[in-house]
């Protein structure tokens, strides 16, 4: 067998680099990633388990966290670097990294959007800089089940935003095969679990707020709209999106309205999706009526997609669910890594 | 002040019945609700208190449970019957209570749907028959904010579906004054907390089964949707609505979607809301562009309307709350009998 | 009728404050409650509702915060000041609105220890203080079960901890009747939901480390076992005290182990409970063997208690639950202020 | 590498089933496992994928039920039978498979009792019997922590409760060296999630009942305490044990209360529980004084043991914690199976 893969990891403080860890730890084809922080804070401990004993083993709960040095990764012979950081911090490190000679799976939302536009939401401080647009146009994508080509040789994969994980696998293989009416508009109404709001308390995030309720937050205005936009190729004013808070730690589901074009048979629609996915290990198509809950996906990377139509042949509601720190960030990231390195796409996700 | 009215609630072992008997119990102008069960099946328990121990006060506990008798009834000097029994127990009652002179709210399905078209689903098996297209004609649909005039006389009244509430009180000022877009189609996409399904224990209400999950079901074809059509005036294929289960004991939010046929401002659409809502207890219309949570409605009989419009003054979101228990049955259940016996809109229910 | 009293709450931001200012809102002796903040902090809305949007009405959702200004009081002539505010402010205020002539309902832990040594937890800066000292000796620990008889006259009242006030109630009957071998040690295995540890976010609070999970903390040094030992006249060796996280919003269950110094009847013990609670209105004492459950109280001011003896008559497990925020706050504040106002104990509170 | 291990699972539609297939498939030393069903009701689906979704791959989701034959089992090669069904069904099956050449490991209660006095509760049919009398002798108590040398050769291995698991294993250590004072007693306060109550929907896994609750249950005359005694060598006087129910869907905690009958430092008693667990390799120690919390250990077969000291040196409280599915059953079974077949003990589990 080949020599196993170096990597290191920024962030795994956070819940998704700490999930890209367990991921890491299990690789068949990677070795103990090394562990990265940015500062000696005095607030980051030395060792990960200290914050997230789930991890510690009997007598082996070694898992320190060593500053980022550039020399230190190249002596210890890394070659892929995932950044679980602030999208401000990976537009800085990403670079960097690239500089020095090592691939990287930036799970911030520093370099997933291509058009300007889009990614004025970000407000990013080095938008516009010769150095932000040259590693912009090198980045990729990383959703493979859209990109897979081009991530094999990419430098730098922009791991997709959990939302528009779910809402584009939802509605990709409908989009591309042009039954959409798009004149009607697109709506996805997703719901995510907490985790997804991050690891910083605030009171949104408290546990008294958040049980016993469900609110919807930055209605017509969220990131990970312009991520749909971009991959879908449609137009602002053609989707909709709106995010909920839902009282669960993790998981997302996505109920997608859309207009179809022609009057269709719930087999002819579920053809579409069968062709579309086949082959791509990680979609799971159910078999109309199913349709996917949650707890389906959760603690995996499968997207679940299921839908319905109307008796009308026109109306087709799709519900698309993933667990949005695997699917929805590390192991989609573990996922493009296994790609990138020419692996199947399915090892160390089992 | 005049002598309390006499109540009887049967189905006070369910959670709407429950709620009903809570509410009835502190409120100021009627007496101590009879409580009555349907059979004497030997599981039904003679005290009320025995179920809900909530109900249990310090030595003053009683809560007996009597067989339904119309008899008992009359003698007692009861006026007024609310029914929280299943649909087919309610066709048959509800006349039975209506020929010994008593008026009826009605907490079921079974005379909420004058089309009987959207009345199919629920199959009944009196459907047709002289009684029923009879008594039928003579409900009246309680939501006191479209119909309080004829809810006054009513003899009988069809207290309004849980979901059916949320998204008609959000929909109708929209409707009635014609701004919507209705070629582009409406969506609801509700979600609603267990205590709708009802006390059976199913798999679907296992713990296990809601907790850390969100299942979307009944798509296309729920019950309530045929009240959304007729209060609404709408057509079936105008409205699509998705019902979902959520990991919580109780409130519904319901997140509308609409077309506006012209481009509007934010504060005109306010103004719709808050005009047709003008001097209406019951509903709270949020402030652009602050939106409702479950939270701030539940334990409450409000319904807390907010909505969101985005910059090409189209699209419009609209979020409506609701307790399920409360203003989706008891509490209206409640509001209703104020409105029949000429009493104010809030009492008992502050 | 008599002219309502005046009151104002400082802290109705916080979850036991805003609590308190609910049931001062439909409290039948009181006026609408005067709401304080102690500082123009610019974080501080000037409108409660702002904050709880539960409390708005339809209209009339006006719930102005006045910064803290003894002569303002005094001119609204307002007679009672309920301290919902941290401890070491408490300690601050307290003897100030004495001075200036109020009278006081203090939630914080500020004035519940007379034992020095039980203080000592808090770290108070003025211990030893002559004029703390003075104050302390006033204060009056405001369990109406226990001190009815000095609250009626306390100028100011120090509301128990939510955990002291289930444990207490739950062995006191035992403790004055002598029954328990306290050779053998007392433990109280305490559960409480989320409120009680306060709005402020952190770590703890977040609800992903919150939610799925259970967590015991303050083993052996929690502050509210001074209150027991105190109030229930013990030693510190004999009370062990062990309160835990649970993953729901409100409510406290106290599971508390005793040994009986001889062999009882379970109706014997039952009988203990009855007689020393007969004409306490806020404590249910359940028939044997039937036992409390969180949801019974919540949101009561209901302290509901059970038990269960083994065969062998000697070992007798308590169960206590209440609803931290109401009768382990806000509701005894409540109460406290009932019976130093010489009305019904249970006024205000159904 | 040898050849695999055929297993065959009965009952893979309960929770501790389908955690137990789900270990199995992904075990690299045994075989698909065959899964069977007792009858042919019309109720059990023929694919399991049907019941779990979680379960289906994309495109591979076949997990037929077979219909329990002994035939079927010979033909198929099978040489180890989980029995995941209820212990009436256990003691019926359990002696006919060893009969048939089969290994048995059940997950029931039906073996795990020696003392004819703590069976008592199961109210066997068969009890007395000479099948059951002679059976009952070969069975082994399958706590490899305890009983590793006995299990290798087992022939029938008696997976523990899950109570007792965290119970006896939080003990052990403590009564094996002789350091508790057994005459103040034992106390285990414990908590579990939902699925420990089993799969059937009743009014008390009913999610409303659950949810926003703590309920004690099962005091004194939990079946469970049965095996503390026996395993633990304690008389019945010495251990109260009191199981609660917790609003979440799995993992233990019990917080157990001891007297020293010595004074000592914690760090003695540390040493005492790291001496005892050396060399096994799922139970992590904590060390002082860091204690466990359920979120730590769920979903992986670890007990996690932590304690805390009071001053006086001699009131302890350890605090276990398990997944009840997972060390609590279908775990401690994959464990059972590693060390009857001399496999690593922590083979397929990690």
């Amino acid at each position: 067998m080949a020599a196993k893969l170096k990597t290191a990891v920024l962030g795994a403080t956070g819940y998704s680099g700490f999930e890209l860890t367990r991921l890491l730890l299990r690789h068949p084809r990677v070795e103990k990633p090394v562990l990265l922080s940015r500062s000696a804070d005095g607030k980051t401990p030395a060792n990960l388990a200290d914050i997230f004993p789930a991890l510690a083993g009997n007598g082996n709960g070694s898992y320190p966290l060593q500053l980022l040095s550039w020399e230190a990764l190249k002596e210890q012979g890394v070659g892929l670097l995932f950044l679980a950081t602030p999208h401000e911090a990976s537009r800085a490190l990403a670079p960097e990294a690239l500089n020095h000679g090592l691939r990287v799976i930036d799970l911030s939302g520093a370099w997933r959007l291509q058009n300007a536009e889009n990614r004025a939401v970000y407000k990013f401080q080095d938008e516009g800089s010769a150095q932000a647009v040259e590693f912009m146009k090198q980045a990729v994508y990383g959703l493979p089940e859209l990109h897979r080509e081009k991530i094999v040789s990419a430098k730098i994969v922009a791991n997709p935003g959990c939302y528009a994980t779910s809402v584009i696998l939802g509605l990709a293989p409908l989009v591309q095969s042009k039954i959409i009416d798009r004149e009607k508009g697109i709506i996805s109404d997703s719901k995510s679990g907490v985790s997804g709001a991050g690891k910083e308390p605030t009171a949104k995030t408290h546990f008294v707020s958040v049980a016993d309720n469900l609110s919807a937050y930055g209605v017509f205005g969220h990131r990970h709209l312009g991520e749909m936009l971009e991959q879908l190729d449609l137009n602002a004013g053609e989707v909709t999106f709106t995010p909920h808070l839902l009282p669960i730690p993790r998981g997302i589901l996505s109920t997608i309205y859309v207009h179809l074009n022609r009057e269709m048979k719930a087999s002819e629609v579920e053809e579409v999706f069968r062709k579309f996915y086949a082959g791509k290990p990680w979609v799971r198509v159910f078999a109309n009526p199913k349709l996917p809950e949650i707890q389906f996906s959760v603690n995996s990377n499968y997207c679940d997609i299921g839908f319905a139509l109307a008796k009308d042949g026109r109306r087709l509601i799709v519900v698309s669910c993933i667990d949005n720190l695997v699917k929805g960030a590390a192991g989609q990231a573990v996922q493009n890594m296994n790609v990138m390195y020419g692996w199947g796409e399915e090892e160390g996700l089992n």
